[in-house]
């Protein structure tokens, strides 16, 4: 079935919304922890947490200012610290009621039974119940010209993960992390690893690699 | 396990470059394909695709120019125009293949197996064997200040895609077009769907939603 620019302009708002949101593929999900000046604590859930570059270690993700997220974005700003947590099996619904409005002055973390907790060398709260924390600042922020979000970069600073899932060259297995995935604006996923490949060389066919 | 910025910093390149890749959680799978200004084509798995906006309709992903994704970002420049076709559980190792580096003027369709097809209503060549096939147009570039990186954003044009997965309400089935998900550098998952929640309210609980 082909859809056009003209069909898609036309499509009703709400399934518009659905259809667009679905085409990227599966997204990440994770939760951004940060506070404002006055130590008022934000959590939100965001699907758009993108790997940037290791060396220096940087992170992205897309900020929609006039949406659930808007203190997120401005907490940021002010304190220049954020953490991102990733989403487990066993707590991506109260990550998912993160996105209910919620004043300014309500904790998503009260107010959806998920718990913060501090490390000692980073201001941010962090989710005790994520499995993958990493504690970020602020490097980069700019609006995307064409509609209005905003780009947030920052360096990694701090990550807090068991070791036991580290594998020899780095590599994380995020899936025996219970790590949760989500595609479009509202369905969540669990994972099933298919293969690891090595690196693709001209004129070989992919290898498989053991984890 | 506490990584601190300077344990990051100290990391063996090849380690660091595999922990880092893994923070983000699960990133989708597309093939970019492209075309340049000869008409010589290119297709490079990308796993920075990201959903920008629904109205305009928006994607967006990351760019390095200096890896084997060099001459998707200039074919892009030229031409204006590009697909991006999602990774499926059938030819993922093909998919993988296109990161190799190949020569300009080798298409990375015929290298790996993978087949063009064209709409007649857009110019890029698409992946026959995607179950889920953009269109898009250039809208923005831009370079990310902090490291040699290339933010790419495109208006959706076109969309092909079977009709008995799309939901009355918009949202497309993609675990039923068996598309994939990738961790780490070089890791493939299929997924697992564990629910689809609500709307979230605040004053509410989160509520299971019927696909």
């Amino acid at each position: 079935m082909h859809f056009s620019l003209t069909d898609i302009e036309n499509m009703d708002q709400r399934f518009k919304v659905n259809f667009i949101n679905s085409l990227s593929g599966f997204k990440s999900a994770n939760l951004i922890g940060s506070m404002d000046a006055n130590d008022q604590h934000n959590l939100a859930i965001i699907s758009s947490v993108f790997h940037l570059g290791a060396d220096p270690a940087l992170m992205g993700f897309i900020n929609r200012p006039d949406s659930a997220e808007r203190h997120t974005l401005s907490n940021i700003i002010e304190t220049g610290v954020f953490t991102i947590n990733n989403v487990t099996k066993t707590m991506y619904k109260q990550a998912h009621q993160t996105s209910a409005r919620y004043a300014k002055s309500e904790s998503e973390f009260e107010q959806t039974g998920l718990t913060p907790i501090f490390s000692n060398n980073h201001l941010a709260p962090y989710v005790e119940q994520s499995t993958i924390r990493i504690g970020l600042e602020l490097v980069e922020q700019s609006q995307i010209k064409y509609n209005n979000t905003h780009l947030v970069i920052g360096k990694i600073v701090e990550v807090i993960v068991q070791d036991n899932v580290i594998k020899k060259d780095g590599y994380i297995d995020i899936e025996q992390l219970n790590t949760v995935m989500v595609s479009g604006l509202d369905n969540y996923h669990s994972s099933q690893r298919l293969e690891r490949l090595a690196y693709a060389k001209v004129g070989t066919k992919p290898q498989a690699l053991v984890i």
